[in-house]
């Protein structure tokens, strides 16, 4: 086969001269999806495709836990404001004119920008979400997708949002595509009633599929859910039978030591979201040490696009290793190891899929990094991907088992950058006019 | 002229189609390394290369006040340390074994490593300069290089650095190259007795050159100086007559409302150095909000690539805008256009170069960022360049009005890499060995 006629086909391919844990090794993908074999030397092989990584550093593909994907159409259109004003004034208002085609080439451009950062799946929450199942099914990546059900506590708004949420978990089950699976997520304590969540937490266990929502991510929030509730919100999500092992929780920034055990208790995943954190002032860093000595399963997400500004999970390991060390004014927390530990295979335990390590058996789901001027010298290639390089230094990505960028090189970026901008444009020329 | 003839000519460029000010622009480029004209449509011109940046921002080029380039060498060599068991177990005791040749291929990597990620000037502060200045001359962008004094209070020891200094700002200014500066560096406080600042002070106010020093970097800094001179380093320094427009002092970081208005007061220049604080877990963020109400020029700078771990202006700019919006807790803090003037205009000025803006008669150093998946849609360049993109989505440099990098394609980098690796290599086995 030929660099052009392998993307989107699923051959045996035989990866030579990677570097991985400092070796220099060989993979062998099976033509499956999976990882076929690991080692020094692989001669005997029915490879149809051979990459020569000339030295690249080999990871497994990022795992992006929490993202709203369409969002990126709104990248840069409203920045440094107050959280209540930039959601008001700005982000509700142009969503409300969102329609299926915006909804399909945010998400197109979402799959494509994850392609070129090295992500080979997400974790999603948003509406409309067969557009997104449509754009994923073509872009060749992984995700778990959620309709994002808010009641806002009012029972009609409730019995519309289960309709909308059972047909989309019918529909993207009906797909039979193992690379997409169904979600279920109720926005927030403080936007989904008593009965929408335990509604929620029901149906997720019914469909045995993961239910992922916003938690703690304010003080306000916490707040605000003891004045209602009379309790912290992960005991008022437990209370409506939301935590379990299931659960993946975002933000998780203001959690105290009763929150931590709870967690660890139930089994449920804490996102840590840093740059989302950061640029809205949260004013409060997920707990990560405490987190770890409970237990809790921690992963990485970027958030959406329109509070980061992008979905580069590089530039989010590096983030999160530097908030924690900083905001818990210790340099030994989250070393190098564990920002990619939190940015994989944690993802993957979370999402159930055999995924986030490079080992005969698990997901063809990896990554290339060449040699560029940021990551020489190569003393520890785990450093310089947490701390020195950034997603545009993937040269390479692969998911189950299938090349979606070769040396840079991603068929069709063009077409879905252009029509993605003007989308964008309209979208926003629709939300603004009188 | 041919795309591979134009690299290291400085002859008239006509830059076609290129985002500026939210603008389609076209830059003419005179050929004595200036900015010849600005507009919507360059009919007239002696261009003998033609750029189509095909929608391309166009940037100032990047200007990094604070950093040791010959650190690449170690860079990811150690990392999530204490700070002085990093410095003292790692750092010191690699440093005690750089040669010359070490020297000039970390500053080869440096400047390699800035050209492709967009920065066309430093201030850089070392030793062994001589060879920092021969690689910046080869690499053709621009540097203010400063010996670093230490004399730890030792009357012999700085009369030895007197020597050392004098005639490394001698060695610089006899090559009159308009591109490679001298400056004056007394490391810190803690590190040079009082007749070595006030000797460094009065050298640079002889030789009209800048002075370059940390400042205020830690906690411990501050206390120790108060309880050796009564006084708060910024005080101190001003005591030594350190102070002055010609000062330009690194991190910054605890500094209360007296040290800021002394700085306002003495025309200092504050450079942040964001990465490296949250790295090395500095506690506190440079005081952002208040030294701008005083006045005070804030820069902005990478610090060495062992406590960050690159030299990347823009994962620079984006964690000094999340840092400070986090810290002071108020997401309207440095907007993306602020951060953009820290990171170049604000670094012109303390050197006194007339760059860091597009316009005719200045400098002809800049950048382009060519569209890729980060920065689609373009509600605004200035956003997608501080928070959505990095570094590597830089295209082309230019400094000087001479093409250093142009497609991503620099000449002779794998060279440069190859061997900076093997002597980074090197250097760590003859520092590791018994």
């Amino acid at each position: 086969m030929t660099d052009t006629d392998i993307f989107g086909q699923q051959v045996p391919v035989l990866i030579r001269n990677v570097r991985l844990n400092g070796k220099t090794q060989e993979i062998y993908l099976d033509g499956t999806g999976k990882i076929g074999a690991v080692s020094e030397k692989i001669t005997e092989h029915d490879a149809e495709f051979i990459i020569d990584g000339d030295g690249a550093t080999v990871l497994p593909g990022m795992i992006n836990m929490h993202t709203h994907s369409p969002m990126g159409l709104m990248r840069g259109y409203s920045d440094d404001m107050q959280l209540f004003e930039w959601l008001s004034t700005k982000i509700w208002p142009t969503e409300a004119h969102l329609t299926e085609d915006d909804i399909y080439w945010g998400a197109k451009l979402a799959c494509l920008e994850m392609i070129r950062t090295g992500t080979t799946a997400f974790n999603d929450m948003y509406f409309k979400m067969e557009q997104v199942a449509n754009a994923v099914d073509e872009a060749g990546i992984r995700a778990c997708l959620s309709y994002c059900m808010i009641d806002g506590g009012n029972h009609d708004k409730f019995e519309s949002e289960v309709n909308v949420m059972e047909s989309t978990v019918k529909n993207i089950k009906n797909r039979y595509n193992s690379r997409i699976t169904a979600g279920v997520s109720p926005h927030a304590v403080y936007t989904v009633s008593e009965e929408g969540l335990t509604w929620c937490a029901e149906y997720a266990r019914e469909e045995n599929i993961p239910i992922h929502v916003h938690l703690s991510e304010t003080e306000q929030e916490v707040k605000d859910c003891v004045a209602a509730h009379g309790m912290r919100p992960p005991a008022w999500l437990d209370k409506c039978g939301v935590l379990s092992e299931h659960c993946i929780a975002a933000h998780c920034c203001w959690l105290d030591a009763d929150d931590i055990t709870l967690l660890a208790k139930r089994g449920v995943t804490a996102v840590h979201n840093p740059i989302s954190n950061m640029k809205l002032a949260g004013n409060r860093a997920l707990p990560y040490p405490e987190l770890k000595k409970a237990g809790v399963n921690v992963a990485l997400g970027t958030d959406g696009a329109s509070s980061n500004n992008d979905l580069d999970m590089f530039g989010e390991m590096k983030t999160a290793a530097l908030l924690q060390k900083f905001f818990w004014n210790d340099p030994t927390v989250m070393p190098a190891g564990e920002a990619l530990q939190i940015a994989s295979p944690n993802g993957a335990k979370a999402l159930g899929i055999k995924a986030g390590v490079i080992a005969p058996g698990y997901l063809a789901d990896l990554i290339l990094i060449g040699r560029n001027p940021l990551n020489v010298p190569a003393f520890n290639t785990d450093s310089n991907a947490v701390y020195a390089t950034g997603g545009l230094a993937v040269t390479t990505t692969i998911c189950n088992g299938v090349i979606l960028m070769n040396d840079g090189i991603i068929p069709g970026a063009e077409e879905i950058m252009q029509k993605a901008g003007s989308v964008a444009e309209n979208l926003v020329r629709r939300a603004t006019a009188q």
